[in-house]
């Protein structure tokens, strides 16, 4: 069975001066492969005529379904449908489906007072060769091509609109009509060593690896994701076959081996607090809030967190967490002892089973001679014992953030194990 | 004189089934336009030679400079070097000073105990067909090659290395190779109305705009950005034009201007709050402590702020934000009530200029039959007044925390610019 191949073309000029990060690719190509559908090639291109029909011209020489997201808003510097209509012959036409739902949105949905503007109600024009897809979530609809045996589907770039097209039109269209291969992927996360030692625990392994399995290395703050992926037509055969694979693979690596699932180092966590009721807090100051957001990005956040406490300023660490002021003028509030007083405050305060406890200097200022950027303490603590760590990152604020919550999230994660 | 065109050409399987987003890309483009380079098309491709061949053998057809990152680390999944030496014709040698340096990274700055892995040596191979970047961040150099009259660069994957590569390499070797015109951009932030209703204030105004400046209207979370790009070859007489355009642009806008500089609403904060020599902190509920990171991204927010308290449950708003369980218990968590003490407390416990207190129900659980999800009461104060405001938000829960922290943000920033 061949791969079904998708091409997928975002239109904006916003992304060719990088004023925007295309997040709408990586949401699409998950759904796709999800579904059996190969995304081979993604193209960004301006917001002129000339670049869509080049970019319309060359994808559909390597692809069987071209997506398109962007260009469709309801101002001036929108080219894209005029020029879709033109592309795919055919003329302007007012769809009275979509002008009704543009009405529905604009006056009990948005509410907005005043007549409906003339530029929102053009948004239920559509080039009569196109089939229409209902955007039950905006204004704009979706619009689906076809030719020279190939799919073409319009769909607003804004997320929340794509996302819902993606789901209740595009996908379950394009499964009808694809016949597609099975595709398997079986991800494990690794911690401690960069992908060079990694690769040389598992090279005989991966030497070994048959041609329809492959195997990928997604580095990223001081982890390692290995990802296996394989294509086939008959599911179950390959699904045992990618099966066995990976618990060879995770047995090469245990010793790094933080999660043998596609998932975040706070989901693993999370994981973890909510399956033995135990609960967490954090008293940051460095991270300034990232690890609380962290340990809150996904639902179900009240079952395992109750709080947490950003002291920032020292007086914010004395009057919060009760970390003496003795302590912060002895030895900073980059210190071991610090770090440690503000996971016995914070546990105090918040009455959790853990706490996590940061303290560092994130740069590009406040770096001291004994303490330069990227010098950050972390504690992890219960009522038991506290475990101190001290690091050293040579990075930009933001990556240095970063390292700080990814490292201390993987200390509490090794003490929640050990504390069983 | 005509534009310098540049596609970026991003390189890994994993950018196409979407386990990661793409920022390179985006960094790399704001670089480029930032020194008169136009970032015509942006690409990903697998990690397949033929992928790779087909995106270079395109791209040079329609751009000058050829940008590559990723396919260079130490691990067997990378098969972009080989392939760029047989691509631009030559053979594998080591380069010298790449070797030693590797060899200083592994043994001065990684540290890593041990013989240096034949893999990592391996980084010090290059195609002597190219010119090698010397990667002060990392073990694989960049390359620089020419053909046909198109320059192809190729760089590491890793943010940071590219990053380093590209200001330290890249970009002052273009700069001396091209003369390129000058690009001139002016944004402002505007907050409240969608992009229609902006689109009608301005239609006359974009109208009459030059053809060599172009508008671009950027929707993002309850906020529109408006760009003016141009482009010309006299610098000065493009600066005067665009400079006056946009003064233009602000006054039709002007009832929804928050700035008109290209900076965040969280920067826009951070700036009256550093100007006036104010503090401010957050009490949060629902975003989790996503204010205070939003807060504390940029360096220099200890002049501002103090610390925050995420008070998730309950028990924590009564312990640490000092609400009234009679409160909680007669309005609950997300009322009006609560906010407003949670803004009193929250102030007191950090004795700041103002206090953010938000309190709402993201999802996807947690709505009750009065309170749906997407109810969020956010209150903002100092010691004077406070001013609360209850929203309905309808998307998914990461939005949802977004726009809550936007709207927290802005209601701020007017309570901020109010109270002088």
């Amino acid at each position: 069975m061949n791969n079904i191949s998708v091409s997928i073309i975002t239109i904006g000029d916003e992304l060719l001066i990088g004023q925007v990060i295309d997040t709408n690719s990586a949401w699409m190509a998950q759904e796709l492969n999800k579904h059996g559908f190969t995304v081979r090639r993604r193209v960004a291109v301006g917001d002129y005529a000339e670049e869509i029909r080049i970019g319309l011209d060359e994808e559909k020489k390597y692809a069987d379904i071209i997506l398109l997201t962007g260009g469709l808003g309801p101002t001036a510097d929108d080219i894209t449908k005029p020029f879709l209509c033109e592309y795919f012959g055919g003329r302007m036409i007012v769809d009275e489906n979509v002008l009704a739902h543009v009405k529905h949105l604009f006056e009990k949905i948005f509410r907005r007072p005043g007549p409906i503007l003339e530029r929102n109600l053009k948004q239920a024009e559509v080039p009569d060769t196109c089939t229409v897809l209902h955007n039950e979530r905006g204004s704009a609809p979706g619009m689906w091509f076809e030719k020279e045996g190939k799919i073409f589907i319009s769909m607003p770039g804004v997320p929340y609109e794509m996302q819902g097209l993606m789901t209740d039109e595009v996908i379950p269209r394009l499964v009808k009509l694809f016949k597609r291969p099975h595709i398997a992927h079986r991800t494990l996360l690794t911690v401690g060593v960069g992908e060079s030692i990694i690769a040389e625990k598992i090279k005989d392994f991966e030497a070994a690896l048959p041609g329809y399995i492959r195997l990928a290395y997604l580095p990223n703050y001081s982890m390692v994701r290995l990802r296996l992926s394989g294509t086939g037509s008959n599911k179950d055969a390959l699904e045992n076959e990618i099966g066995k694979l990976f618990i060879e693979m995770q047995e090469l690596v245990k010793e790094y081996l933080v999660t043998n699932k596609d998932e975040k180092i706070e989901q693993v966590v999370a994981r973890l607090l909510t399956e033995k009721n135990q609960t967490v807090t954090s008293a940051e100051s460095c991270t300034g809030g990232y690890i609380a957001h962290l340990l809150t990005t996904d639902g179900g956040a009240s079952a395992y967190f109750e709080g947490s406490i950003i002291s920032y300023s020292y007086q914010a660490k004395e009057n919060l967490l009760h970390v003496n002021a003795a302590t912060l003028m002895q030895y900073g509030a980059v210190s071991e002892e610090t770090v440690k007083e503000m996971v016995t405050g914070a546990l105090q305060q918040l009455k959790t089973t853990y706490a996590i406890a940061v303290s560092g200097i994130m740069g590009p200022g406040g770096a001291t001679p004994d303490k330069p950027i990227g010098t950050v303490w972390i504690a992890v603590g219960n009522n038991e014992k506290t475990i101190t760590q001290k690091m050293h990152f040579r990075f930009d604020r933001m990556r240095n953030i970063q390292l700080t919550a990814m490292n201390a999230l993987n200390m509490l994660r090794k003490l929640i194990i050990s504390s069983s």
